[in-house]
């Protein structure tokens, strides 16, 4: 295993990618090429495919090898990817990982299997049993909410030990756990923490964090990029600033409807309306009809975020 | 689609059957024919295959195939087979539900897509979608502690209307819930209703429900068939004696231990112990220590249900 | 302390009395009045007083005075009367309890602190040092949608020991439990096991309980007690009549609205449209307004509630 | 009304008072002046009593009284005092308020009735009911752990117009809350918005909040005084130090024992450690036996907050 351009840790903005959809089963592969560029040209530090806000667990297990090769492909090493692995199968999990390494990709990243929930005995057991199958370095990532279990901080201080596991992803939005967290790995400055809710991202950097896995850098990748270099530099009077517009894009897009979805389906909206790509979603979710797009785009309006080629 | 063989309503004691491991990716081929052959000595009313208590999120696919195909091999058209197609994609739904046909299965069982909750909108335009894409007819299947989403009685109540949803099985243990449902289905008689914890077997059947998935029928089958019996006839004094056996079961074998997962653990680990087949667990779980082990056999030794031959 | 009004096991219908208002810190006199001879002519077994039905902890500890007086002076020994004490402070418990004995009721039902959750062994404690400080008997109160804690089976078995408990009100709305409880006090036939939700009545009855303490008992007596009984005649085509009259009524007055308080607004509204009291609810719930009222008089005229009289 | 003595916003540390007990139902009253002066030793801004830290439902009214009116004369109006009056009953808010006017108390703080969850719409009306009735301006409390219900941003935003409301308390551990909450309030800088849990106090200042109600100010009142006045002066490398050792304090004091009261057990057991008052705790909890005690005091030890003089 040879992981020698993924920093450690991995520090800065690493936009977990929506999978752009022509369809439930088929990728929306020029979309996904104006994505993975308008990202990257926001000046972000790499790129987190198959996630929550990839919707991985929705897509065909062919499409998720697809939009991995792809990304990667498009990416050519510019940055570092990192690619979600969490399934409710080991094997699965494994297999996946695999088809990660053959495409050149730099880690991974798992959750805690999402069906049954273990107890924590058994979630370090099962990440020490797969670290050393895998063919790449790997992340944790704490994601109560959907898996309904959460690596406890006593958990996570002895996954610290485990050659293969090389930070952790919060998307707990609980701040007292990350800082617990924090606290649990001082001894380990090489071990990468990012968060992923955007609301929470300077306040983690400013506390210690590395960065963030935030959503809205699909759409926006220089906003958090410009809001981490800010809180990195401990400029508060830019943090501040920053972490408005953040607030704002947030508490507008992602507030439309009312379903714990609008996240998902408020940023592919936002993403169809600046021209970038396709605002399908798979199922168990629906995109926005037209009512609701025209929120989300008077919404990019007032933020700014609209190109003036962008057609909605 | 033909399925002249599946009663409707399907009535009696479905169980959900345990799949025999010898580890995480390989079959117990010979407990899988010990088990089915036990299972159907019990005079049980059909199998399920590939539900929670079969592990069929932990298995990875071509396991998952594996076990349908050899189950039905082995069952040969004695009884109905239904199968578990619950996924958090949609087309590995369609993929599982096209292969269960070609194995000659009767019918499939559906949850809700469980990584993603989804609204009561959306679910009943994910089961409109889906239902007429299925090669067998569909048997709705709640399990809200494990998907997060409930089946609304008033989302069941418009499923009604959807030709190839033949009917519901609740997991959610909460009896004012199937009441509902059952007087939501007070017209169609031919919509079956089974009731997934074999605590609630009993009044389930007194009340109008036609039968149960319950787990312990993979240890002891007659025992739930002749609880069903008794019931249909009702036969309180026999419901109440049988049903206590039933309790006394579930409160020994199942609450060894402490975790949620007790109940598989505890179930294998019965079957182990009667002789039948492995007690391994696919991940997230792993299978009780001896310790516990002890302790289910002492369990089964007061119930009666250890064998002369089985050496634990 | 003298209980020998008091059967043990108490069985049958005692409903739990909404407490009738004028506003939120004056009792509809005459409606409570209206109310009790209404209740104890459909054949009740007792009167529970101050629950949760009663709206309690809504109401000013003067108002739960008088209520409580008025109430057993109006009862005047006919059947048992039983009093919620329930209290985040013990002191105030045990206060209550010394009234409800001064006023002649016959004992008490106590659920746990409701603000700070405790854990089994403090239950264990709490209840152990309550129970010989009281001046009448105490019947458990199993509530954990509004205490956010369980008496755990284990819990309920160790207390079954103390000299001062005598039953215990099961509100959890679930069966397995229920069942485990009925199990943990088979040689206690004189323990009472009563349940709360009226939907579970015929079947706790079929199956081992002892009664029910249901809502809709305060406005039509007469159902529940034919309920009960048929159930413990084993009378199953009139059980199922019944209940089926039951679930009619709690799926019609109970769901008007969308809140989890519409269960107590459509019970008093009701009772309001029937002529019996006034609809007026404590904060933090208010009434329904014209459109609800509406609904819920239309459902009272199908299920044949209203009498002539009354006007809505 | 006169609140000139109030700041607005109220910015700073606000200790949540512990109330000392002998017993149930006795004041350690030596113990609440040792306390009452070593808070404001500490350079606090305000007293915050009967609250969740001050164990308030547990205690019965006469003594919610006392321990206010001994509290007041005891600060003497040095700074200003808070006074929990959260009630499931509003009649008994409004009385325990009046009584805190009396006391020449400066504001009440409000959480939701915690027995019945109210709808938002209900919690809107209730809010604007009390406020005009209370002699005192409010803060209302946002504790949905304990209370069952949020006061979502959308009914914040429609509190900000009601004249008597004056700022919040969030102790839900939730930033995305809080930093939605900011933004709401935006236009108001004269609503305060203080932060309940300790861990948070640091980046809620930073971030635009006004300062703390912590529990350990209760024990350490200087070390929150001078980490909220970093936070205010934007010294970071003093702010990380500072929170480093509230991390310290919270990941060894709090976290002794296994239950969810072990915050509120183990900030006893440390002020008793440490000389200034009874470690008592009113039901449904105990407080800590030897052997957690002895683990509390080697924490304080670590920490170098154990005085020459207190023995434990």
């Amino acid at each position: 295993m040879t992981d020698s351009k993924l920093p450690k840790p991995l520090s800065g903005i690493i936009p977990p990618m929506i999978t752009p959809l022509k369809d439930r089963n088929t990728l929306d592969i020029e979309g996904l090429e104006r994505l993975v560029e308008h990202i990257i040209a926001g000046g972000v530090h790499g790129l987190f495919v198959l996630g929550t806000t990839g919707e991985a667990p929705s897509l065909s297990y062919q499409l998720r090898q697809e939009v991995l090769e792809r990304t990667c492909n498009l990416v050519k090493g510019r940055i570092p990817v990192i690619v979600g692995i969490t399934d409710t199968s080991y094997v699965e999990s494994v297999n996946l990982a695999e088809f990660a390494a053959d495409c050149g990709a730099d880690a991974v990243v798992l959750a805690a299997p999402y069906y049954f929930p273990a107890g924590q005995p058994e979630l370090l057991e099962y990440v020490t049993h797969i670290a050393p199958e895998l063919p790449l370095p790997m992340y944790l990532y704490n994601m109560p909410s959907l898996t309904k279990v959460t690596f406890d901080p006593s958990m996570v201080k002895q996954a610290l030990d485990i050659p293969n596991v090389i930070g952790l992803k919060d998307s707990s939005g609980n701040m007292i756990y990350l800082h617990e967290i924090i606290q649990i790995c001082k001894d380990r400055p090489d071990f990468t923490l990012l968060v992923g809710p955007e609301q929470l991202l300077a306040e983690s950097v400013l506390m210690g964090g590395h960065g963030g896995i935030n959503g809205g850098a699909n759409l926006a990748p220089k906003l958090y990029v410009d809001l981490y270099n800010a809180a990195k530099a401990e400029d508060m009077a830019t943090v501040r600033k920053l972490h408005n517009q953040v607030m704002e894009l947030a508490m507008s897009i992602y507030t439309v409807g009312k379903h714990g979805s609008t996240y998902l389906k408020g940023l592919k909206c936002a993403l169809s309306c600046a021209g970038i790509c396709s605002d399908m979603l798979a199922e168990p979710f629906t995109n926005f009809k037209d009512a609701e797009r025209a929120q989300v785009n008077s919404a990019l309006e007032k933020l700014g975020l609209l190109s003036d080629k962008a057609s909605c």
